[in-house]
């Protein structure tokens, strides 16, 4: 099987020429990374506060110093790389992403964006140029969540959101508390305060993520500007029926919850462009109970998954699959129940920092989109004290969480780019 | 708990006054009856070849031999009691059901149509009529297929359409073969072929039921009279589209296979009374994949159960919903497999049965109304071979398969009474 290095460079002569940032580099220490946790099929494995997490911290902290940051980790474990700006008493330009992984991820999702702040702040210092403010490098500690469930809980810890009740009562499958996994590796629960940063000690926040979509791609664009990350909300709806023998009853007798959930999820697809153009819905799970091929099913449940950037088209898109469902149940005299099951707040990012970005896509003659973020990120969580932005690179055929995971060299590099131009512009304000 | 016989007995004084048949006596026998076997829900589990199942043919064996029936098993374990007519020459008249249940089913499926059948002769014998065919009532052995996934075994054994090879192939869930089950219980699975009756030794067959639909109750008609028994056909249909992120994925790029699935499944709904006025079609079982809240499915299977009495009508109806799964599939972009999993053809019953049977419930002042028979019964083989019939009576709410089953006293009896007339004019004819 041919290295992830190899694959990505059969892209080499298609990379555009920045200064500073070299493209074999960039291959070598993606797959040097990818090799941590890495699979046979090509995926890779990485769980917050194990020993392959540790390793690959422990590789992106040799390289951080060999650049000449000043690393440290805090009490919940975030990677800190300082490099002190003209005038350390400013509030810090933040850039970053995560070394954690789902189950049999992929080796751009979080690393890319690591990767990526190092190298960008590396042309930076590198360069003539100057930055008045401080750069902070950070690799945020669990932003899966894929072992306790929990998700984002690094950056959450940053704002002062984290709680020690929550890290002695959120659990892996095997009964470990996090607060007992992070002393472990070491870390220091007890102090989690201490990893919150001070008010205004922030200036800016700004992450390169793979676009997880599919969007760049299909309109053979490079570059993702991010103007908000949608809220999910998550709802369940369940009709309850009547379970009766698919033979024996008639059309007109029945009180089939398998027909009222396929008259909804038909009624849903519909919602969201009737409302917002970016909002979207989805039912991605259905529970049919008795799920047997000779019987009318008299239990069904789907989970619904609806976002927006925009939080009252979003609320709009809620209640109108709401009333859908409410308006099948009684035409078909069924009951119905609706759960939410989530609800988090759209978080808007800083429209300063869209535009610093946009010019310097521009700059680089980069084809970009304005686009929402549908999936969660950390700069959701610091978007909310401070400006955040977030620029994304095309995804391959829109694959994440998954060892197809891809990213042309090239796009890599040019995402670097605008991120180098992108810091150095906010370090400089 | 109240005893099924002091349920069955609430409804005493609404039963009919038919000759010979005694309302408490019935009662008591099914209430005896569903003891052996007996859950502490109401339920009865009695699967064929076990203790339970030998325990209640020698109690219904020791009611046969206390009205004057010779009774004997045959080599797969079918019992027959046989009571000799004026012309002991003549091709039998043939009635029962069977004894065996689902797991955790009720009291009434199959017991109810064995005593009424006990009951229809043993009112017949009491009385001055004559009967010039001999009459036989028989237990039906494995009908329903609980154990070995097979169903209708005695009576396809009957027809000559079970082989010893069958016999061997076939396991329960700890491998023991159909063919040892038999022998373990004293049977001659090796001379199966002897339970096959001559060709022109049976003149009809009439099989009491429940109707195990709710049409009945519905219509508040007492008499259920079969006029065909539909061929069940399972078809399944898998979409396959993209599995992508749905917060990262706008509505205009995605492959959604449960979207498909909700558009085929309101699809559905429409089609069978379209096409035929007893054409029904369920989809009961759903499988998405992965089936995640936050996951566009890739992969979406649906099971559609369709049937008719009318052999045409139903392959229309299959026609038609394939034709609306692939225009479906075209329209999204998505690749589409189909595949039968099992078509059996609807079974015609004897018109002249029917006849007989609606003059018999016109006599008895019983409302009635010709139905298909949705779910299959051992009639369907007979009747492949000889004139048969079927009597349903009513299922309260429409409940089989469940300790819920119930029928009231009153409706049993007016259905051993229509029986009773079917069979004395049968054996006359």
């Amino acid at each position: 099987m041919t290295s992830l290095k190899e694959r990505l460079l059969t892209d080499l002569y298609n990379c555009g020429s920045y200064p500073g940032v070299n493209a074999e580099v960039l291959a070598s220490r993606l797959s040097e990374m990818a090799q941590i946790g890495g699979l046979p099929n090509r995926g890779v494995s990485r769980y917050v506060y194990t020993e392959e997490e540790k390793e690959a911290k422990e590789l992106f902290k040799s390289w951080l110093e060999d650049i000449g940051g000043l690393v440290w980790e805090d009490s919940v474990g975030n990677m800190i790389a300082r490099f002190e700006g003209e005038n350390p008493e400013m509030p810090v330009v933040m850039t970053g992403s995560h070394l954690d992984t789902v189950p049999e991820g992929g080796a751009f999702d979080g690393a890319l964006g690591c990767i990526s702040s190092l190298m960008a702040v590396e042309a930076l210092r590198n360069s003539e140029k100057k930055h008045i403010r401080p750069i902070e490098i950070v690799v945020f500690a669990d932003e899966e969540g894929t072992r306790f469930g929990s998700g984002l809980l690094g950056s959450r810890a940053m704002i002062g959101e984290v709680s020690k009740e929550e890290l002695h009562q959120v659990k892996d499958n095997k009964g470990i508390t996090i607060y007992e996994a992070m002393e472990d590796m070491g870390f220091m629960p007890a102090k989690v305060e201490e990893s919150k940063y001070p008010e205004n000690s922030i200036h800016a926040f700004i992450e390169l993520h793979i676009e997880q979509g599919k969007q760049l791609e299909y309109n053979q664009e490079k570059i993702g500007i991010v103007n908000g990350i949608a809220g999910p909300s998550w709802q369940t709806v369940t009709f309850y029926g009547e379970t009766d023998h698919a033979g024996n009853t008639p059309m007109n007798l029945r009180k089939d919850t398998v027909a009222a959930a396929g008259e909804l999820i038909t009624e849903i697809e519909k919602v969201p462009t009737a409302v917002s153009d970016s909002a979207v819905a989805t039912v991605g799970k259905v529970h049919v109970l008795p799920n047997g091929s000779n019987v009318i099913s008299g239990q069904t449940e789907l989970t619904i998954d609806i976002r927006d950037i925009k939080e009252e088209a979003r609320n709009e898109v809620i209640a109108r699959v709401k009333n859908t469902a409410e308006a099948i149940a009684e035409n078909r005299e069924l009951e119905m129940e609706w759960k939410t099951l989530l609800t988090l707040p759209p978080v808007p990012l800083s429209k300063n920092i869209q535009r610093i970005t946009e010019e310097a896509a521009q700059r680089h003659g980069l084809a970009y989109r304005l686009l929402p973020s549908g999936a969660g990120h950390d700069a959701m969580n610091i978007g909310k004290k401070v400006s955040a932005g977030m620029i994304f690179v095309p995804s391959k055929a829109g694959k994440s969480h998954s060892p197809e995971e891809f990213t042309n060299l090239s796009d890599c590099l040019g995402g670097i780019a605008v991120l180098k131009d992108t810091i150095e512009y906010l370090a400089n304000e």
